[in-house]
């Protein structure tokens, strides 16, 4: 795979993040990847995400058109989030990150282990 | 491609970006994508970053074995970085995220613009 030009890129690595990348919204993207989902229950698949910050975390989602919502008219009010089409390419992008990640997430703390040991001999 | 066993992926996803996905170290493994570079190098193309906060990057890079530092005994010392095999292939997953955000990022300002313009007819 092709990067386009060099110089746009690099600028736009700063745009990586702040707009898709933080890791609640990686979360919530990955969660609907599998279909839509009430607030509610994202909320208890996001361990330790607090009221407030998954409804930040959504809207700017929805802002991004990533993720629609939609209210059910009913006692009490349903809403179901779930990607949009281009929320779901944005998750075939970051599911190579995430399986990096699961793959080689013993080489880091290997690194890491040997890093810190090498410092504790230094000082 | 397929991902591996749900659960693991989900309990890892919020280690993806606390170990490699800060802008700052993404941009850093994007940079050294073409090569060996000098600290100062590194400090010039990356536009905003502090002196401190490139220290504490590449430090974490390259404690996690992503990243190699190699001092050359000159007069002043020369400080090379430049990424490990491992790196490299974190290099290769980061790639899709940005090839998606170069290319979706006018879709996104358009999604940005049409939700602000709704969000203001409500007001």
């Amino acid at each position: 795979m092709a990067l386009p030009d060099r110089d746009p890129a690099v600028c736009s690595v700063r745009d990586v993040l702040g707009r898709v990348g933080d890791k609640w919204s990686l979360h919530v993207i990955y969660l609907l990847a599998d279909g839509p989902m009430r607030f509610t229950d994202v909320k208890r698949q996001v361990e330790g995400i607090s009221q407030r910050m998954l409804t930040v975390t959504v809207r700017g989602l929805e802002r991004d058109g990533l993720v629609r919502r939609t209210v059910y008219p009913v006692v009490p009010p349903r809403v179901d989030y779930a990607l949009t089409p281009l929320g779901l390419t944005l998750f075939d992008a970051v599911k190579h990150l995430m399986v990096w990640t699961q793959e080689h997430v013993h080489d880091i703390d290997r690194a890491r282990r040997s890093y810190d040991a090498r410092a504790a001999e230094l000082a």
